[in-house]
């Protein structure tokens, strides 16, 4: 790994104008890190939002070939990231070597497979309405549309993805994609990787011929601000905290021009237990549970947080099984200082609601964060308490025991939106619970039945989105090939004759992209 | 035309709780029209949201077949609506009678082109990535995405299109065809039309048999914010003024939940001359951009209200042409007293600014709206000055020359976002225009060649909207078949068995409807 430098990345160049300097930390140790980092002042904040503004009108004319070209090779430049690289990232994050491995894998796939929906072409939403010049009362002219990049984005990283929500993750990735050059706030957190990763970026945007300016990065703690306000961004791309996504859509409203926000904040992640399930497998589900629950220490926007089963003898045994499951597992160690006091301020809080009972967990220190597990009234969910509406992000998770199937309905009415919901049942009583699927998803992005929510494919399906809190816009998803569609917009070009047209609109389909012709999809040529 | 209730409607009954009475006036003479209407209390507006609340998990459960026969329904019961209805809306608006026929043939047969797209199946948005049990290290689930309401939606309809922006307009249709039941506030400068078509509506709701509360309508001028502040409420359709839409936008960012709202609102729609058509039809163009002007009194959002040249003599002898046709232009009657109010005080802040010479048109008095034509020195474009920013909503518009490509680049790169924009050239100049048309796509919703933007064609290719303020997201079309993309969200169900699966994403696919399977489109069954 090369020498850190800690300048920030302006139009292609390196720039370090500002007097504060900050350094990343050991996440286990917390001791400094080698290399200090130059805090972006306005004026390169400024300048950073310059530098995607006037890489847009020729980034965004690219065939999409060449920006698939640039994707892939972004991914290549990834993958041939040495171990030296592993290694930072580990210590900055304390996640394990091949966590690091594997998620380094999935951010390189995850451009290939924007690089696959760009050849694809179905980004492009082509539609064409052939003239009907002898239509009465009036003529109607040729009219085709297809989307075309809202302009310069803002991305914001999480902490609990250093890799695949962070400098190249889904949000650049998904706004790369669509044609907008991406200026990227270093997440804090991990400002050495996020060096690596960005270098890796330019490095592949240098071998493609990409314009300066094409992607972007500053560092600091301040200069969020700046940048969603900057007038050239026009989409912020955000992961993290409720309180800072909500943050960022008021500035973001409070603009001249206002701008969308997508944001991926707070999910507790419902699992509803059935209870045949319970009685066919509880100690499974038990063992299974407590694993999800406490995989990366937590730290997954998909972590289940709350666990609802109806009273029973089966339930009652799950009880005891999962809170002895609990009981075992280990301490990890998390991200950084400021998530762990995040934890337990959440725990405390919970502890110290009289409709919470602490069921399992050892004391909570201020080192490692320990599993825990609680059990709550449903009345506390049915009155509109916030406290179990809010995610306590780590390995701990409640339990609720439902009376009956309507009190089962009131609690998930009583829900704000979700990330995820889960269904845990055997065969017959899922066939009758068509009714619980329609309600959820009322409530989430995504129902899953008889699986944990803590894996998040990547690919065509995946919705990471959900009703607010979950997100700022239900319309959008976070992971998979639809999170392009956030940063395009419809463009319609009016009686153009072909030469003038995109090729995705011409009438020789020289593309080969499916259209919505006449109302017909089609991916034939087109006879004048 | 039946006799004039005047209550609110919510959940299927009529209400009138409040005390305050309101009449609808006739906008020619400004004398109260027959029948009183019933100002809708804060209860009122919150039994409205609720009712639309109770209906939306029915409605959006309907397979889209029955949506679609509503939707045919309605459009049945308004080409019914008789000679007295048609009567009705002329008083209230002062638009000529053709023209509501005209309308009314629109808006019906808006309501059909989402019935065929709700049979065409594309705004499913299907995805299906299949299980890969062995792939490694981890199996892949089944994973299925479609696209559902996002809930009930509040729509505030446009005084200039009494039927196809406002009560069973375009976004009322797009989502009742989402499946989101609509809560509609009545507009006070056409209420008895509102409530003519809020009949049609129920009548066909109760022919189909659906829900109580699907559609909803409350009267009165300060219900907005309480409408817009609903809980249930999940997005907002809006057409009109830039300052009414700015103020929903920041209402519903400031709601516990925030939710989206499409508001189009102001664009003043640039048409550029290019040399070689100045010289080869001045005078055609300038007959038929003044009859564009004035058509319907300017009422129009997409009006044409800057015109661009290039310093020239054809320029020159353009606008001597241009300035004698608008100079004969009649004046014509306004939609109500507020709109001529509101184009008197846009002409006033025109005739009063140093950079702004008068070319045409008769004293504005306080009867008729008079054609205007301003000619604006293009500084005022560059030097950031909001006044030709801001349309002026009327028979009116302002001449640009500018001096060479440069400051044509220039004074585009200065405009606001725009609905639309317009080029006029020859077939070689237009050849060579490629750089003109790029960068009005980066402005605009649409761009048209020779032609006029006041036309605005119902269909799928169709873009109106545009970048703020054009619009307050630039990711929607308020008219046309994509409209119905702002009402749905996705949604991904992982390891269903194919019966508890919605049609649209049964192994089967017995709707027939095109969906993205493994990444490849197609209609075709899936063999498990």
């Amino acid at each position: 790994m090369t020498r850190i430098l800690g300048h920030n990345y302006i139009g292609g160049q390196r720039s370090a104008q500002g007097s504060l300097l900050l350094k990343s930390l050991d996440a286990t140790t917390g001791e400094p890190l080698p290399g200090v980092f130059s805090q972006a002042t306005e004026a390169e904040v400024d300048a950073a939002g310059n530098a995607a503004a006037a890489a847009f009108p020729a980034y965004r004319n690219l065939p999409a070939e060449q920006r698939a070209a640039f994707l892939e090779a972004i991914a290549d430049e990834l993958d041939a990231l040495g171990d030296d690289f592993v290694a930072t990232v580990c210590r900055e994050t304390a996640l394990p070597s091949g966590r690091i491995q594997g998620e380094r894998a999935r951010t390189s796939g995850q451009m290939r497979l924007f690089a696959h929906v760009l050849r694809r072409g179905d980004f492009y939403g082509a539609r064409i309405d052939r003239a009907l010049p002898e239509r009465q009362p009036l003529a109607r002219p040729d009219l085709r549309q297809y989307r075309i990049g809202v302009g310069p984005v803002a991305v914001f990283g999480a902490s609990n993805f250093p890799l695949a929500f962070s400098t190249a993750g889904g949000d650049t990735a998904s706004a790369l994609a669509a044609g907008c050059p991406v200026v990227f706030k270093a997440h804090s957190g991990h400002m050495a990787t996020a060096e690596a990763v960005a270098d890796a970026i330019l490095r592949a945007a240098a071998r493609c011929g990409m314009p300066d300016g094409v992607f972007n990065m500053v560092y600091g703690g301040g200069v969020g601000e700046w940048l969603v306000k900057h007038p050239a961004i026009q989409a912020v791309g955000f992961t993290g905290s409720l309180k800072g996504g909500t943050a960022l859509g008021r500035m973001a409203a409070e603009r001249t021009q206002p701008i969308p926000v997508f944001a991926e904040m707070s999910s507790i992640n419902p699992v509803i237990l059935l209870p045949e399930a319970l009685q066919a497998r509880g100690a499974t589900l038990a063992r299974e549970l407590a694993a999800s629950v406490t995989l990366g220490c937590g730290q997954f926007c998909t972590n289940p947080g709350l666990i609802i089963g109806m009273r029973s003898a089966a339930f009652a045994d799950f009880i005891e099984l999962f809170q002895a499951q609990m009981a075992e597992q280990a301490a990890q160690t998390m991200l950084n200082h400021g998530t762990l006091a995040s934890y337990r301020s959440g725990l405390e809080h919970l502890h110290s609601h009289p409709g919470v009972t602490h069921l399992a967990g050892a004391t909570q220190g201020d080192r490692q964060a320990q599993p825990q597990l609680f059990k709550a009234d449903v009345s506390v969910l049915l009155s509109g308490d916030p406290l179990l509406q809010e995610e306590v992000f780590g390995p701990a998770t409640v339990l609720i025991e439902v009376e009956d199937q309507g009190q089962l309905a009131a609690a998930i009415r009583a829900l704000r939106g979700q990330l995820t919901a889960t269904l845990i049942g055997e065969s017959e009583e899922l066939a009758s619970a068509g009714w619980l699927s329609e309600l959820l998803q009322e409530k989430v992005g995504r129902v899953l039945l008889n699986g944990y929510p803590t894996g998040v494919e990547v690919c065509d399906a995946m919705v990471h989105g959900g009703p607010y809190p979950a997100t700022s816009d239900a319309r959008g998803t976070s992971v998979g090939s639809l999170a392009i569609e956030r940063f395009l917009r419809p463009v319609c070009l009016q009686n153009y004759p072909d030469e003038l047209l995109p090729p995705a609109l011409q009438d020789a389909n020289p593309l080969g992209v499916m259209r919505l012709v006449n109302g017909e999809q089609s991916r034939a040529a087109i006879v004048r």
